[in-house]
């Protein structure tokens, strides 16, 4: 038996939402968003020179770069891009988690926080949330090699406090603190105004939700120049052509769409609202969501059950078989009409039960 | 001073070569192709539902990965789609170069090599080409962790032979032997039939150069279903979603047009061709090039001048100060049109000299 095996890295690589062929389905188990780009997208799509592609696009990304600073208030040197804020994530755990000491995130959290722990062979330890999935923030004043978590919580929707992440912040001045806000749009505060008293914030953010463009793999983070110069640094050590010309104007055009932002992000926000309204008649219980999905746990029937259910009947939610969440079931919002479909459907099949 | 600094990785990032913002330069500096994209690639972009950018793309690339599997006679499990083949071969240093030993690769070549294995703390050795730069099998017949080399070699251009290629296999088996075909279509022969034979090969090709389509970034690697499968467990520990909708749906269009991409093929080794004759004729030596650039050094005069007065008059070409090679000049094949404003300037310039 040759031995080449015995070089090769063995990963147990995170498994993501399923994407279903069929049409037809409600989908809600990604956290998309059901509405389309912004219209500029489309208007860049139809203008775009296909000749250009020939040509290796602009390594530094500028043009998107500098979109990005003038919507955020931020110099051009504070923002980075890449292929997701997964790709941004993952270029943080190589950059800023290499002291050998554990990096912290909570024990429910963003799934993919211990994959990349793994593969970077960075050493982690997971803080227990407490009983209402919240941060305590004195649990985080121990000694670590970095720190990262989403706010919102994914998979719970739980917004903490800028005072939270403060206090974290103050007792954490030498480790670099990630601040994953993937699910910020639909009503939390971010915490990119702490970014000028805090050198070692950096904050992630993501085309992926609150900009309609999960298909194009569009993320960004944003912190003290000498943060972004370190994770360009790496970038560059592992692919100088991360985002393409495409992706570089498509990027700009959404990005300056302010309105149509605001306006999808306001319908998902009232679609959260009524929706919440009615899990809570149907016998769901949850935390107050302030991402695009509810966490949602039934009060009789079992997650597994309903996740079940609810496949079988073409709606797509999303259950983790986890510990602490395997009662719930992590539900996208969609458009109204998704979501009554999804609330018909668990009308009738609640009350067979 | 905080201590963050302590965990944060640092290295020495690749420096890729200059993208300048004028028009009206001749940009022969960074191997692109000079011909746009197939016309099929445009038609894709041209009736593309924007609306589905809202989506996730398809984590598994399945389209772009079975169109290529077509295209090469595989199956669709040996092959492996990333963010151009720079993408790949990082995934591969990751995933196949982690057993702690010395990766080889030769003394003169892709000058990323080593910042992969410096950024993945990946120990190397490398292996000097003889006086004409080519490789000697028997160098690679020593204990090691993997093995790379670039065929035809980059910056040389000088192609190694199937036979050349067996001989390190043969001595290799407890090694993956990663061929980086990047310049392969330009009339050198892939080592893509032995990867029947040899488990522990695989073959990286990339659409940037002999399908026009540096700006779209996509790459590939082929090889035994057991090495695709470990490549894409470290993918899907680093990003489930690398490759975007649009990288996919033209993608497939470029694989597809087949007599688009002979006819520019052909049309670049035939420009190469006159550009070999031309450059000997102003007192240029180069090897013999199987590549879509030419590796040249002038007789009197020294390339780090040429490259000054190109850079000067707009006619950017690419120049490495590194040991062996810092008496030549990296010249990308372009049209026709811009290899004659290159000899123009070229024949006036020495002349003066």
């Amino acid at each position: 038996m040759s031995t080449w095996r015995d070089n090769v890295r063995k990963v147990i690589p995170y498994t993501p939402g399923e994407q279903p062929k069929e049409k037809n389905v409600i989908k809600l188990n990604t956290n998309e968003n059901p509405y389309p780009p912004s219209p500029k997208v489309k208007e860049v799509m139809d203008s775009f020179d296909t000749s250009v592609l020939r040509k290796y696009p602009d390594p530094a990304v500028k043009d998107l770069v500098h979109a990005l600073a003038a919507r955020y208030g931020v110099a051009d040197d504070q923002v980075f891009v890449g292929v997701g804020s997964d790709d941004v994530i993952s270029m943080c755990f190589l950059t800023f988690f290499a002291g050998g000491k554990n990096v912290l995130f909570p024990d429910v959290t963003y799934s993919f926080y211990d994959v990349w722990a793994s593969v970077y062979g960075v050493p982690y330890k997971t803080v227990a949330l407490d009983a209402d999935f919240r941060i305590n923030p004195a649990d985080y004043a121990v000694e670590n090699g970095g720190i990262i978590f989403p706010n919102p919580n994914a998979p719970t929707g739980v917004e903490e406090s800028l005072d939270t992440i403060r206090a974290i912040l103050d007792a954490n001045k030498d480790s670099v603190v990630i601040v994953d806000e993937a699910y910020v749009d639909f009503g939390a505060a971010s915490a990119l105004p702490l970014v000028k008293e805090y050198e070692n914030l950096l904050v992630v953010q993501t085309f992926s939700k609150s900009r309609q463009m999960a298909g194009m793999r569009i993320g960004y983070s944003i912190g003290s120049p000498e943060l972004i110069k370190y994770l360009n640094d790496v970038k560059y050590s592992v692919n100088s052509y991360t985002m393409n010309s495409l992706q570089i104007a498509t990027g700009v055009a959404a990005v300056e769409d302010e309105a149509y932002f605001e306006e999808c992000c306001a319908k998902i926000m009232a679609t959260r609202e009524r929706s919440e309204k009615e899990l809570s008649k149907l016998g769901f219980t949850f935390p107050k969501s302030s991402a695009n999905f509810i966490f949602a746990t039934h009060e009789t029937v079992p997650a597994a059950d309903i996740f079940a259910a609810l496949k079988e009947a073409g709606i797509y939610v999303r259950y983790f078989n986890k510990p602490r969440i395997d009662n719930y079931l992590r539900i996208t919002v969609g458009t109204d009409e998704e979501m009554d479909g999804l609330f018909e459907f668990l009308a009738k099949y609640l009350e067979d039960k």
